[in-house]
């Protein structure tokens, strides 16, 4: 798609009239008294969070925004493929995949060896490594990330739309409450209610509110960490230049003049520069008084010689500085005590704009805390599974920060030449940028050993599958109706655990096939957990859904011979859920030989309801899993 | 994605309460007194035809429908590949894909010979050929497009709503007249204004209102045919079944008990049952009065034997008879007189639902027709080219009708047995089925030579794309993102011409490369299209596009060297359009070895705005490409 040609506007590029993507004012309701869960921040990591309770009925959700409106413009751009994937969960990441840029090749420039004054191309280098996942990286306006989510909130089975307007001034959490301990207080800053104080109790509060988290505040947290000081520009621009690689990812290292990150943009005409400021001195803070646009305009301009770039129009600007800080817990908890208070995103960790790890791992955050909210929430579990949020998230977030740091010194830092000899060599920069891609695509996530993520020790089982990473996803071919699909898509962001059963080398749903047994112990045995953790009148999936990927090709199985738990009558009217049984093989290949699983004896996956891989078992280690489940759920 | 398991309700199934998927009821705005466009009918043909007009801001158009709403339920289902690429051009394609059931393989199924009042299956073929389309055969509620049209409309440059509740009483042609000749009567049918007349003045009017068309009697037009009197009964079901295929499309032909199809349906459990009736006697007509859905139940049920099916709810369910009906003409047109009222879909041709070439064939209509009022009406063409509509979708109908007419016989037909040594073989069948595959997909339409399609003269450089044939998509990837991208996806529903040039074996933009003359040719010449046809303020691709296809990889490639014209500065910023560049590699394959380029010689494809290949030339043959153009398009 092609838009912005005649100038940026914000909302949806496929309605022609800008005036008509304006949507509704926000509702001015009150805010409801008493929630089970208060979302902070309507930033993605609120907005994710929302997203995903919204798919509960049972739970109440309230949800609010210091601004008076959704975003429209600026802020992040990068969607690293895992936020991909995540986004398939919801459904809408064949409409992010149409309207956003794809990032496909990253360019290199370094000076010029034989004209130092001017830049070169070093290299180009593929974005992202073949099969690191189904997902494209691709760059588009937050604001349009926000109106997706907005957009599934709406759509739920618990229809939530934002409060906003609403600045936080109080939380106090009642250690001796039984329920809703946490007491927030608001004040109304639209002019129609200005200064009416609204007082909300809730069960559970996330803070989404940004680097400067008022939760965070309230909880005695703090962010911590060193900031480089360095300043840097960024602008979306529509511009006509000269430069070859203006609609390629590039990164400018020149002598002198700095450096600079072209980011191309949705719509195929607009662009975004990250343009290196001069080094700020101790506790000088940089601001919008400063640096004008005219500044940066001929900053880029000096980078990019022997090239020159032309604004036309600027959709939106900011200044920054760099700053890596990290809390040291991602809740309130303390010994002995639960958490009722929790934070994701910038409310806890800051990463510099130009790894794009902002969003991506703000989403990954409450994407992480939303299913075990829920699981709570409806009984499913106990509030001691709460403790596992900052427990993984946050030694995310330090291996992030990390690799940030490294990676935003190495770019600020001079290009290695005879003048500057303890510079960067650019070379070492395009490797760096190469060994890390896993880390920026957000598929090298690890949570490490827990009540949720085993120890691995059947993990030569399906070796392309690690224990504690995200599952990765490959095509199938579904039996029933012959359709090559990502198995992965199957789970979808609906808080199920999900049991992906490979079998071995038997006959298809033979007497000896150990799928068919499995299926036994799972439909019949008091120990299963399907049994265990369903309520009677739920359809069997609710909780747990098996799945299984057999061997043999999709006209060789016989539909007819399926085991039912497989193939389950659901709903009012018992219809049977067909899309539980798939070929390993397609046009695409072997899912068995892709994904490294044990052909001979098959395998079992134990996938999260946030699609990470919790265990591998054998297929008859039922004692495994039914004890796995034990530690997780309560019985219903 | 999965719905329905619940049960069925209209409208878009990613809204969790289905009371939120209704929409604002219609507007009852008085109808406009003078429209450039009158279309008569919200089907699929008129609405295709409103979708396309609403990219032309200056073209005052004007649709309405008899009954008060939009459609919810029932009718067609089945979307061919060919529409699918057509969805694509108005970029909702990915939503249909999404929502849809994809129709992979079809299973045959026949007596069994051993028990013959039971029936077995015969064979599972692949639905569609490889490579035959991009785009997948799929099944939607036609409901579904409507709702994706209908927001094209709105939400394009004219902003078109239907009308509603408005009853054509009278049409009236005034051949004297200049300007508006076409008077149209209207009959207001909603309780607050029962019976107000409305008198519309339009200078072109399209009767898509359905094969008891007002329009076509108005203009003295019949649908000719006979009616082969066979019945049919169609239902949407929720059921539960343990026939093994209900998953795929299948054919079932049984002994003695008649013939049926199943069609599964979007959401993984709705299914469409089509079941045989008695022969009808002559001048009988079916009536929902007479046949009932236990019946069609019970006849479902008899077919299928040994299998069984348990019908839970009814979506939507119809019965018909088979009739396929032509009109000698599509338009008003006399000897030496010009059309100004055309007709489309089953106001000119009725199908039997079986072939799926209904919807399909209906909204190729409007696909042809859109483009060349726009023209006209821009004034890019004369009204002649208003004439080729008629002779060229006049013979596709006729093609269709006949394909149509045998499916249906053989579909209907008893299976050939000792006892019924004439009847028809499955075997034969499925060879019908198989090879009328592309005619079926809606890509075998080709228009013979015209003004708009040359005789091919040199086909030969570009084989797999026949001149007067639909442009049949391939990969390619973009040089300026080294995006993959389908080269047929850039031609998008916005009334452009295209030209495809295919570089030779020249080194890329190079002084001897044919591509860069051919760029010179339409920059500078007086007798370049591009100058002739553009008028002096719009952007140069406004008219004819220029794209242009080289062998070289795209990392080979040095954008610096590449023509203006091939980048042109575009808008009021005169920003350049970086995607009108590729090289024919891509990890897909060579678009040149695939789609039959000569390799050595390149060539240059003109393609009409509808996609269909309209010439093949030489790529320094410009007398030709000056010619053509000056036989379809008016100086500027």
């Amino acid at each position: 798609m092609q838009f912005y040609q005649h100038g940026f506007y914000p909302g949806d590029p496929k309605i022609h009239d800008p005036a008509d993507r304006l949507m509704a004012p926000p509702l001015k309701h009150p805010l409801p008294t008493k929630v089970d869960v208060m979302i902070v921040g309507c930033g993605p990591a609120g907005l994710n969070l929302a997203a995903q309770l919204s798919k509960f009925d049972t739970i109440s959700t309230c949800i609010v925004e210091q601004k008076d409106d959704r975003l429209l413009v600026g802020q992040a751009d990068g969607i690293a493929c895992r936020t991909m994937e995540m986004f398939e969960a919801y459904d809408f990441a064949d409409h992010i995949k149409q309207e956003a840029y794809w990032v496909n090749e990253t360019a290199f420039w370094k000076p010029d060896a034989t004209q130092p004054k001017h830049i070169a191309r070093s290299s180009k280098i593929q974005d992202v490594e073949d099969d690191l996942s189904e997902m494209p990286h691709v760059i588009i306006n937050q604001a349009r990330v926000h109106d997706a989510f907005l957009a599934v909130m709406r759509h739920g089975a618990a229809k939530i739309e934002p409060h906003y307007s609403r600045k936080l001034l109080n939380l106090e959490v009642d250690h001796e409450a039984e329920d809703y301990p946490v007491t927030l207080t608001f004040e109304r800053l639209d002019s129609q209610h200005l200064g009416v104080i609204e007082t909300v109790q809730a069960n559970y509060v996330v803070g989404c509110d940004g680097a400067r988290s008022t939760v965070r505040t309230s909880i005695g947290r703090e962010l911590l960490g060193d900031s480089i000081n360095q300043g840097w520009g960024v602008m979306d621009v529509l511009a006509t230049t000269d430069f070859p690689d203006i609609r390629l990812k590039s990164a400018i290292h020149s002598t002198d003049e700095g450096n600079m990150l072209i980011i191309p943009r949705e719509g195929g005409y607009m662009v975004r520069l990250y343009i290196e400021l001069d080094k700020l001195k101790s506790g000088e803070r940089l601001s919008k008084n400063t640096i004008t646009t005219d500044y940066l305009i001929a900053a880029a301009n000096r980078i990019m010689q022997p090239y020159t770039i032309n604004v036309k129009e600027i959709a939106w600007w900011s200044v920054y500085e760099i700053g890596q800080r990290l809390t040291t817990a991602f809740d309130d908890a303390e010994a002995g005590r639960l958490p009722h208070v929790f934070l994701a995103g910038d409310a806890c960790h800051t990463h510099s704009p130009k790894a794009g790890q902002g969003l991506n791992t703000s989403v990954n955050d409450t994407w992480n805390l939303g299913w075990k909210l829920a699981h709570v929430l409806t009984g499913k579990a106990s509030p001691t599974l709460l403790s596992t949020y900052s427990g993984e998230r946050q030694a995310v977030a330090q291996q992030l920060i990390d690799f940030d740091r490294a990676f935003s010194k190495m770019f600020s830092a001079k290009p290695m030449s005879a003048e500057h000899p303890d510079g960067v060599d650019p070379a070492e920069f395009q490797k760096y940028f190469q060994q890390f891609g896993r880390f920026t695509a957000g598929t090298a996530i690890h949570y490490p050993p827990s009540a949720l993520v085993s120890s691995g020790h059947h993990q030569h089982l399906a070796t392309g599958q690690t224990v504690g990473m995200r599952f990765h996803s490959a095509f199938v071919t579904r039996l029933a109706d012959a359709k090559p699909v990502q198995l992965g898509h199957s789970i979808k962001a609906d808080g199920r655990w999900h049991l992906l059963a490979f079998a071995g080398n038997t006959d298809f749903m033979s007497d000896d096939c150990p799928v068919r047994a499995l299926c036994d112990f799972l439909q019949n045995d008091t120990n299963s957990p399907i049994k265990r953790f369903t309520k009677k009148n739920q359809d069997t999936d609710t909780v747990i859904s098996l799945q299984a990927v057999f061997q043999a090709s999709h006209r060789d199985a016989d539909m007819r011979s399926v085991h039912p738990l497989l193939q389950p009558n659901k709903g009012k009217y018992g219809l049977k859920d067909y899309e539980k049984v798939y070929s390993a093989l397609s046009s695409h290949g072997d899912f068995y030989e892709k994904r490294g699983i044990d052909t001979h004896k098959g395998g079992l996956i134990i996938v999260r309801p946030d699609q990470y891989v919790a265990d591998i078992l054998p297929l008859d280690d039922y004692q495994a899993l039914s004890h796995f489940f034990e530690q997780v759920l309560l019985p219903s």
